[in-house]
């Protein structure tokens, strides 16, 4: 039996195109099924970590939506046109991510929320992104985030990168790895190399983040076409090859000798939370590796990207860090924040293609129950709403007396089937017929077993 | 204690408008709790029932959006502006309810499909409606619908009330009242008094459609003002004042003696939907009326509303009915279905102003763990993790030394609190307190319990 298998293929005339559209995507059921699972399961992580579920609009003010973010932001949001009824209103469009929202919402309830605010959404954003296999417009992120008020202690940096490690261990993935840097090292790096000027620190920081993605002699030239000097380039590239366990990483930071607060805020911290995770039992999944900046000019603190390392070429899968001030745009108290984010629609594409995920198994419905007539369908009827009871998923197949079409139906879309015929429906004994293994119990013993 | 308990007000000053926009919604945390628990519930009788799971993107081509739609909808649509990297697609708008894109899904996919599909959709549709209390542009609405190809069984009509039934009667409200009819049946009353010209029997169904709504004098006008005769009016307004039980019903409707085949139709097929949720228990719950008849047009037989009796002014909280052609304009496959939904984001507005939901008995978290200082912090983190092993939820709060802040936290974010000092993490004895009982016990003594 295959989920999958085709349905007589019938020829029939779209007027239409009917193609969800593009960058957009709709799964089949049963795909659809394990999707969801692994969005609960994620989900319930997420929740037994004590993070509080809150979800805002999808359609938000334009002006909030840009109050930060710089020019790819701009040029990928999707505006909304407004209707005859919201003409008066002021400019909409669809939130690109959950952070943005999370900083309006923060600063909307200050008073009716409690700090720190562990918090967690889970939802749709959607970007106008260049179509590409794999590049979604519209996609699902879980996020994970903790905002203080006015300070917020390293723990919780600790902790957001342990929620995601079990999150992502729910998942069918292979050993995942966290590579965990600091924004503070590599600012007080650049002091160091009096690199402080803010536009080309930017211009080094976004050179380091593409510097996997290049060989090491282009990272090498842009470095050097900046204007900086050979020797400084040659520390730059000693210190983004620093990676490894905790120990040694924080070891070979303090030989550098640097000399700064920054600098020596970062080295701290980066330890406080790799002792936090080596104690708390994750040392395994977590090293610390230079390279890591991310881009995203939000960040000051701890950053985070999380990889599959027998899957290297997929890249991160679930990336965060700390921001000092989420909501500086729209207030002026101090909200530091620090959070994780797992892309899960993009994870699942990869996942797929991975062949992770085993179609085949997938199977929609529990119990399929077929009364032979509808003379029998009311037994069936009641037969379903006992199982329903107990926990069970029952599809009863109504309608026609074309056994053999219901069994068909029944043996693609069901585990098991009952099949409810006069016989049955007087004496009240059903057998149950596992469609994967062809074996056939007694549904009394069946249902002692399952309850 | 009362986790709505306004923190410390303190006053700030915003640097913009930072409410959701109007028509939209966000929920404080407590509540989105409450909000989830209710719609889990409701996916949750669904899936008993064996409907299958789908999502289709928020985003959709405008021509397949207003491919059947008329000018009320093509006013409150929300068109979505292309980005540069959409510029070429074809134009694009947000969904307004389920059904417009399960049928473009159905079409799309139709050989991967089996019939009768049971489907359930459950997400955020868009109208961009005149904003005003209740009236909700951002709004969850739960689906179920079962297509069938080229035909389908009448007993899915039933299943698809039997289903909406079990699902609201898992909600905070009072007896539910299902109210049904056809609309062959006044189909064929109109053809009888011949206004079978659609365009006249379009305003009477509308006419029949507001009768609630407004006094019987200015119904009787209404149709009098379309110019139908008196003796006429009369016969609508003594059908539309027929109902009851079934068999009352039933009879009534037979002895107003019309003959022609889509009343007889409309009959049978009432009489057989009732009997047969009659035989499912829920006779009850149903009511045949034939006020009943759904202003949207695309229904073409059973139709249903549903209200609470003793909170009348509400108006109905779910409803459906039965469409003969879900897709033609896609296909000229015919694909015949049935479907009912119900609004959770007004229907959960409504409970709030009804005392329905009472806030001041949510919590958050389960289990708050407080370590006394940070030296404690790690065997708390240890207790987390086993306590969330055993499905608990659990929040450690961390940082600062300050104790008493560390209390107020939980105490008002938390169920139930245990603090960890040295004394408690030498021995591993933990007492754990209730925070509305005061009661404390020994926490293996609470954990054997719960297990």
């Amino acid at each position: 039996m295959t989920f999958w298998e085709k349905s007589d293929t019938i020829i029939h005339m779209k007027k239409m195109n009917t193609a969800p559209i593009s960058g957009t995507e709709e799964l089949l059921p049963a795909l659809q099924a394990k999707f969801d699972s692994l969005l609960n399961e994620i989900r319930k992580v997420y929740r037994a970590h004590g993070f509080q579920h809150i979800e805002t609009p999808v359609i938000e003010r334009t002006e909030i939506l840009l109050a930060k973010a710089g020019g790819e932001t701009e040029k990928q949001i999707y505006k909304v046109v407004k209707t005859a009824e919201t003409a008066d209103e002021a400019d909409q469009a669809l939130r690109f991510d959950h952070t943005v929202p999370l900083a309006r919402y923060v600063v909307q309830h200050l008073n009716d929320l409690s700090f720190p605010f562990k918090v967690t959404q889970v939802g749709r954003n959607f970007r106008g992104e260049r179509a590409q296999r794999g590049r979604f417009r519209e996609f699902y992120q879980c996020d994970i985030d903790v905002i203080g008020r006015g300070e917020l202690a390293i723990a919780y940096d600790a902790e957001i990168i342990a929620t995601a490690i079990d999150a992502l261990q729910t998942l069918p993935l292979p050993n995942i790895q966290v590579r965990i840097s600091n924004r503070k090292i590599i600012r007080g790096l650049l002091a160091e190399l009096l690199l402080e000027n803010s536009d080309l620190s930017a211009k080094v920081i976004s050179i380091i983040d593409h510097a996997e993605k290049v060989s090491s002699e282009e990272t090498h030239s842009a470095l050097l076409d900046l204007g900086i000097d050979a020797k400084e380039v040659t520390k730059i590239e000693d210190f983004i090859a620093i990676r490894g366990a905790r120990a040694e990483t924080i070891g070979k930071l303090r030989e550098l000798g640097i000399d700064n607060e920054v600098f020596a805020a970062g080295v701290q911290e980066l330890d406080e939370i790799l002792r936090e995770l080596e104690t708390r039992g994750l040392g395994n999944q977590v090293v610390s590796d230079m390279v890591i900046v991310r881009g995203l000019d939000y960040y000051t603190g701890m950053v985070f990207e999380t990889i599959v390392p027998e899957y290297r070429e997929i890249g991160s899968i679930c990336s965060g860090g700390r921001y000092e001030n989420l909501a500086e745009n729209y207030t002026d108290i101090a909200l530091p924040g620090v959070g994780g984010s797992i892309g899960l629609t993009r994870l699942f594409w990869i996942m797929q293609n991975y062949e992770l995920i085993h179609i085949a198994e997938l199977c929609a419905i529990e119990v399929a129950i077929i009364p032979v007539s509808e003379l029998d369908a009311m037994a069936a009827e009641q037969l379903a709403r006992d199982l329903r009871n107990e926990g069970h998923v029952v599809d009863v197949v109504r309608g026609g007396k074309n056994l053999a079409r219901k069994m068909k139906y029944a043996s693609k879309n069901a585990q098991e089937v009952v099949v409810v015929g006069e016989k049955e429906s007087r004496s009240g004994k059903y057998q149950i017929k596992n469609m994967l293994t062809g074996e056939t119990v007694d549904l009394a013993q069946w249902r002692s077993q399952k309850f």
